[in-house]
This record gives C-alpha cells, sequence and structure tokens, in this order.
C-alpha cells in the first residue's frame, strides 16, 4: 500500500505549511518513500478524518493514520527503527521536542506576523473567507492592520534567533556534524516563510541564512526544488 | 591538589552567578569534590588571571585551570570520561550548546532587566560603582530607570520560556528523564534570581517553578541549600 503524506496548499499548488515540512524532511531522513496528496485549507477535515485526525501533516502508512508531526516523527521512529534515526539518542529525542516547542511558540508567531498576508494572497480562493476570519481571530488584529508591522516582527524574529545563529555559527548543523529532528523543526519554519512570501526574515550574512540554504540542499536539493517567492 | 572553583560573590556571601551555577551543578553531577572561592566583582580579574582568564566562573583543577563556563563543561567531559557525562551523546553535547545559548541571549537578558537593582542592592559596597557602570552601559538604561519596567520584563521572560515550558510538562528534566547539562544552563538562570531577587518570575502553578523546585532538590538539595531572598 502506497505511503501518502497530506499535505496543505496554496493556490498553483505551491507547499509552505511549516509542519508538513518537517514532516517531509523526516520522511526523507528515513529514506522513505511516499506522495503527497494535497489539500486546500477548507478540504483539511475531511481528507484527514481517516485518521481521527484534524490537520496536517497527516501520514498515511498502509492501514495506519498519524495526525501531528511530532506523532508523526515519534511513529517513524518505532515503525521504521533500522532506517536513520531522526533523533540519534534519548537525548537528541530531548532536543527535538525542545527545538519543536522553540519553532511553534517562539518563532511562529513572529513569522505569522511578518507573512500572514501574503500567505492570503497565494491560497486559493475557496479558502480566502476561512482564512482571513481564521487567522484574524488568532492575531488578534486584521490582515490590513499587521501589514505596517512587518519591520517590528523581522526585527524580534531575527533576535530570538540568537541560541540557533550561536549554535549553527559552530557546527554545521543543530544536531552536530550531520542533520536530525531538531534542524528539521526549526528549518519548516523558514522555508514556510520561503515559499509564500517575498519577505526577507534573514539578513544575507545571516549564519542561520547559510545553515537554511544547506538544508534545502539535503537529500538532492529536495527542499530546494521548491518554488521560492523571489525577494 | 585541591579542585577550587572561582564563584562570584555578594555582600554575606551570597553566591547567585548564573553562569557559575551552571558550573557547580555540573561539578555535582560528575561527583567531583571542590572547594569555591568568593571573589567579588572587582577582584574576579586578579584572581583568574592564572588561568588566562577574565571572568568566572574559572576552574582551577590541579595544574590546569579553565576559564568560561562553557569550555569548563568541555574540559570535565573530556577530563573525566568515567564519571557520568554532562551530555549522555553528540546530540546530548548539541541540545546543551542550544539550551546554553537559550539561556544567555534569551533568558538572561530579560532576567536582568528584572533583577539588576536587586543585585546592586546585595553585593559589597566596594562593587557598587563597578556594577552600576557597567550594567547600565550594557542596559543602555539608569537602574533606576529600570525598575518600572520589572513588569514587562517578567511578561516577556514568561512568554520566552514556552520552551521550556512545554518540555517539562511533558517529562521531568529538559533532557528526558535524569538531568543534563541543557538543564544546568537554564536553570542556572533561574537561581541567579533566586539568589539575588524577591522578583517572582514564574508563577507558582508554571511547570516551570515545578522543574525548578526538582533541580534544587539534586544531589541532596545543593542548590536548594543556597539562601532564597525571600519573596
Amino acid at each position: 500500500m502506497a505511503r501518502i503524506l497530506y499535505d496543505l496548499a496554496g493556490a498553483e499548488d505551491r507547499r509552505f505549511s511549516p509542519h508538513c515540512w518537517k514532516t517531509k524532511m523526516a520522511l526523507k531522513h528515513k529514506g522513505l518513500a511516499f506522495e503527497t496528496e494535497p489539500c486546500i485549507f477548507t478540504e483539511v477535515k475531511e481528507k484527514v478524518a481517516f485518521a481521527g485526525a484534524e490537520r496536517v501533516p497527516t501520514l498515511k502508512d498502509g492501514a495506519t493514520g498519524v495526525g501531528d508531526s511530532w506523532a508523526i516523527a515519534e511513529y517513524l521512529e518505532e515503525a521504521y527503527p533500522d532506517a536513520p534515526s531522526l533523533f540519534g539518542s534519548a537525548e537528541g529525542r530531548a532536543f527535538a521536542r525542545f527545538a519543536n516547542e522553540f519553532a511553534d511558540t517562539v518563532m511562529l508567531p513572529q513569522i505569522a506576523g511578518a507573512i500572514v498576508y501574503d500567505i492570503y494572497d497565494r491560497i486559493v480562493d475557496a479558502d480566502r473567507s476561512y482564512f482571513r476570519a481564521s487567522r484574524e481571530k488568532m492575531m488578534g488584529r486584521s490582515l490590513d492592520e499587521l501589514r505596517p508591522e512587518r519591520e517590528a516582527f523581522v526585527s524580534r524574529l531575527r533576535s530570538a534567533l540568537f541560541p540557533v545563529r550561536r549554535t549553527v555559527r559552530r557546527q554545521p548543523f543543530l544536531a552536530g556534524e550531520a542533520p536530525h529532528y531538531a534542524d528539521y523543526c526549526i528549518f519548516g519554519m523558514l522555508q514556510w516563510a520561503r515559499c509564500s512570501s517575498d519577505c526577507a526574515l534573514l539578513a544575507d550574512d545571516d549564519p542561520v541564512a547559510e545553515w537554511r540554504d544547506r538544508m534545502l540542499g539535503l537529500f538532492g536539493g529536495y527542499a530546494g526544488s521548491e518554488p521560492a517567492v523571489a525577494a
């Protein structure tokens, strides 16, 4: 049976979901073949209901359905113990968990503030009223009110990235000499912006940008082949 | 030859330096006996010059002198490979590095803003003019200007702690079932505040506070026996 990843899709089949990118990089890391099933926002619930899930990423692996990127990472480790480990060790798993929470609670709110109206411009018409209403509720402001605040969001993001910056200045990947799931969690957030917005989140000479470029080159340039929105 | 840790000291021999606490917990973790040599701010340079260092913590281990908490952690791992590991694995070392940078670049500036004038009140008279001048330069404001901003610093710290909070809600220590150097780096920052200020950095029901209490209890209550400033 085929392995299918339910993946968020925008207009022109753009794939920008940060959480889906975590999972796609994890599947590549483990060397597992998969196909993606594109879902626009308003069809996600129906398409992933088979797994008891409500959001993407959701993975269908033969008869098994798993929702939530962290749960999928844990599932992959358990189901495919002979494939390259996403965590490497118990401490590596703890690091991945911390990095995942850092991505979701520190990075995501700042990136969302900087790019949310660009995402709005790159989703299909059918998703727009749902997206605007849900995101304006989430952010506590209208998309139009957020637009002039981009610079402040970018500035806060760059400050918040100091732990990432100082780590990848000393070693090629967050996890050390080779990437693991901690790297994919943080990379997913930057790939989200790269594929949905022309906002320059990082200065060109930022070591985080150099690390992101290394991530784009992994697995034969897998993530790098996803079209970027030109800056 | 004795093992001596050069440790910052305030009035009444208070020991609050966050970086020194990282190292003291590391020495305890490795089960290495040591004595501390108290240094007030203005005698640090002279006392640690033997190691080519300028700041504390500096460790004198027999004929070896090592300055800087991260360098000391790496030295201890290499010099005492049979003692319990501070990192556990290569990924654990990467996690510790990231946690150390998170402590120093995300937590420290917010905690400093909240407690710096309390520290001023708890150092010896001889240190006060040095401390005031250097800290006001560092913070870009006078100590008196910072005082009314405490609440804002605490609020930003609590937000920034989400990755810690969400991790220790699911497992007893940041590193997993048992603490390692990642835990000590972040704990050091909270112990700094506990031993120098009555500011309530954390809400009582914050899972981070419960984790901090577990840390205070380690090694026979070693860190907990350092007197707290009563809230």
